[in-house]
């Protein structure tokens, strides 16, 4: 159970409200997800947070599809359910289908796996022959 | 310091050996790096953790620039310094510029935020309309 | 589902229940939560949890709301629900209101972002003026 | 070594300079920190993160130290070495002495052990009386 | 809800039946856990996971015992609760009792509160008396 | 650098020093390590951390060497350099060689990734046959 009441579309205030249409409007979905209802609770955080995801999820010269997929990979090694999910449908929605979803998690398992070695094993950077 | 000392191309056994060189061979690299040198301590392991990297880590429906990414992605959300170090070093031999790095590391940023703010705010999964 | 059996109150031994007893008297409410029946399924370990959380959770040079509120940032951080919940209602009881839990959720949401970025772009320490 | 050429301020551009001159008028620091000369490598993420950074990082219901010291939290869970450093001074800076930073990592280590007690029992929510 | 659709036994392609059947040879079991069957979407991956998990997981100078004790202290430290449910099973299987899993689950505890206080304070390695 | 300034043996408080003399003993060791020098600069909670790190590290159901790798274990999951760099001193103190901390480390590697796999997946609990 959310640990805030969510605020409802119908009832938000102006400000909350103006927030919900753009998000609508960006992400052509008809209704705003769970998350933005619970962030609405504090208005100008919705309004930072929203502006912030708008700047950094757009086209650019990575397209939104890897970008959907790299926040799989974020949300993956943070184990956070809501967030696999979400970004799971938005990269299927830019493309992915059910093999690429297979070979994203089994990089995101292979190198949660290396990572801990890396670090267990307290390995040094690698001296490179052009920077000897 | 790494934790074990270790294992030098020149004094490797043959078993170990052979790993180091398909590494290369397959890398296109002159040198195994520091993290293989370690793991070759225990040459079972070494065998199969490349036998697994090799499956995973080859052009498949991603290609190799968009996989070396994702590990980028996972390394900086573990906060693994020698592996964001050497998967940003991989992604740029496969041509990540120093654009895209900017755009990767802005969406790590973002959902390491959002993700948190899910979890605080126990957010449930969304209803969408096709499921209702 | 647990995964131990609840220690319940009603067939405790005398040795947890001594810190059942503590447990209610010290934090005023009339039944150990799940967390303490849990733990007692190991009393020796029980016990010294309890007095540990005892030396730490009492008003000193920061009051008992602040540490509440540490105590959702560091759970929030680690995404652990259960602690999540019960550390929000604990700041509540020491007079968090909704506007405060927006802001505490919005500095934690900020910090888990910036710290990956610092981390993936392997920032060094700042030399400051009074230290050159 | 930092993974990003870090830029100068005498060599900013015009729209970088912008930035750092009101994150140096905003935080009444005379130099900027390495952390933004990271991020001006890509300058619109800068700019975003800034103003997320403004509109949070300002006093509300919770008072600036309260917030860095959450921000100290943060980082200590997120064991982010350079964000630690960053945190206490900006703590110090807001008044914490080094009973108070005592007190606050005192609490920042005991949750991160009952947080992973709560999770490896897998609790479940207290069935608190008034919702029975 | 599973984010893909697991693959029954009954429907299998003779690809992933083989490794289902090594699965099951090997670890004495009537039916594949719900994790191989999320794998089998990725027959590839499944194979060498499984190539990977059965190399580390047979008993060596460690003992079965010891290793699934080890894979609980690492899926709660992750907070996975499938992986701490199944572990903590698979070391019951071994002879784990009651008392070992709470011994096992307070070291756990505590050295998740000490590695972050370690990393809070920064502390430097020791200089050991016989490397001065 | 430490985030405090480490309290010298020499010169520490009766109390401090009463718990440094204890650890000294209890450790069997000369000389108190930075992370109890650390933590002495709040000394209730050097007494209490070290008061619940005695009641935890005894000898019990598990051995003094399978907690100490259990301690690594966890250490490695969190990526404190410090802690592991203390742990597998402290095990290799009780008896485990280079082969035992090769199998220890493939362990905690192969959880890893398995951990953030069930994860990803969103795997549910496997209904076991004796709970149909």
């Amino acid at each position: 159970m959310p640990t805030v009441k969510l605020v409802d579309e119908a009832n938000a205030s102006p400000r909350v409200r103006a927030v919900f249409e753009d998000i609508k409007a960006t992400k052509k979905i008809e209704r705003v997800t769970n998350f933005w209802r619970a962030l609405a609770t504090n208005p100008e955080h919705l309004e930072s947070v929203w502006r912030h995801m708008k700047t950094v999820m757009k086209p650019g010269k990575l397209d939104m599809r890897t970008k959907e997929m790299i926040a799989v990979a974020v949300s993956a090694t943070n184990s956070c359910d809501y967030c696999i999910n979400s970004h799971i449908a938005g990269a299927q929605k830019q493309g992915m289908d059910t093999e690429m979803l297979g070979e994203l998690l089994s990089v995101v398992g292979l190198f949660n796996m290396t990572n801990k070695l890396a670090d267990a094993y307290q390995i040094e950077a690698d001296v490179l022959p052009e920077t000897q």
